[in-house]
């Protein structure tokens, strides 16, 4: 089966978290809103009404399924491609870290867009600079530090043991996306979190990941995206 | 099996959509952190830092398993008590549109914390006006515009059939408590969602929800929660 990932298609954005476990798993799959005519494949699906509509990409289609929100597109995935335990409670517990992950992202959009994801960032300059200063102050040690934490108890090679899963993949993401946005901050932050940057380095190392960020299929950073450099907020 | 529901004891909060869920199961559980010493049992919990440990409360103990995260707790209950469809499609489904509430209730508490979650409301107020503005004339009308079209589309008693699931009980808590927090918006909305209004009333009449609402295991909104009335965002 060769899946179908519809996604803005000039982002790393939520769709990345997406792209990255596919990749991984040597997946086929078409990028559909990259290709020509992709755009208008991709809103005639959101506005066909019918089956399951999302109510915002990311969306894959699997079949018959059409599968919508970032966290449930890896539950589905994470089963069929060897990428979660095979036990419930594995499975579950794979996936409460994907979205604790989930709220961090938002928290992570939300240093640019306090005030509404209506509204441009330059209307919101102030408070930007404020919510930064919280989530550097409270949220980021909060968040990373608990997985820190995982890391260091678990003594394994990922997140959940021996073997990867999405999860992994997904926190590879946020350092990616930690380093391009905030620089600074994050260059100081990084050696309370070594095993997180061990984990990143050892995921960015799988042949499959390392030949995906290597090659044009991997969107680089910017600021239409989630993680934004915006040089006023990274003191 | 009796499970175990580890929350904050004086707000409904996240903890409030597992606890319809129950109540509507009849299922056998404590509250734990109501009774006496369970706050002190929810933090040794927490702390423990052993098995699967929850970055933040709801969690639910399941025999053997601890799961966190809302919309976790309920992909497991859902299975187990009728409460989701048998189907793997079906399932994916409600969970999906699960997350979509989970994405609406964190913009709720956005209204009041825009600049984030570690600040009083007091320190924050022009802020959590302007956010409000933004999610009453955009986010509101699109997410309830969305569950709306689809309560219309499938011309069913329930959100996805002819049953109830955990999706249904969550959308009551939503319209329960944006009637709650700001009164006079919500007034004025309501004439848009009568689909939604419809299912909030049907889950109402529902033997055990209405039994459980007027139990005092219902904790009354106020103003520590996720839905809070703050008379100046209420215009």
């Amino acid at each position: 089966m060769r899946y179908e990932l519809y996604y803005w298609p000039s982002i790393q954005g939520r769709g990345e978290y997406v792209r990255l476990a596919l990749e991984d798993a040597g997946a086929a799959y078409a990028d559909v809103a990259r290709d020509a005519g992709g755009m208008a494949a991709m809103m005639a699906m959101m506005d066909a009404r019918t089956g399951t509509p999302p109510f915002a990409p990311p969306f894959l289609k699997a079949g018959k399924l059409v599968i919508g929100q970032t966290a449930n597109i890896l539950l589905y995935l994470g089963a069929r491609h060897g990428l979660a335990p095979k036990t419930e409670g594995g499975r579950l517990w794979v996936h409460q870290l994907q979205l604790t992950i989930t709220d961090l992202v938002l928290e992570v959009h939300d240093t640019h867009h306090p005030l509404g994801p209506s509204l441009y960032y330059e209307d919101q300059r102030g408070a930007a600079k404020k919510r930064t200063e919280e989530f550097w102050n409270e949220r980021v040690p909060k968040y990373l530090g608990y997985f820190e934490q995982l890391l260091q108890e678990n003594g394994s090679a990922y997140l959940t043991g021996r073997k990867a899963t999405y999860g992994d993949f997904s926190l590879f993401q946020i350092v990616e996306g930690l380093r391009y946005a905030f620089p600074k901050r994050m260059k100081r932050f990084e050696r309370k979190i070594p095993g997180l940057i061990d984990l990143h380095d050892r995921v960015a190392a799988r042949p499959n990941i390392k030949a995906y960020l290597s090659s044009d299929r991997r969107i680089a950073f910017n600021e239409d995206g989630i993680f934004r450099h915006y040089k006023e907020l990274d003191v």
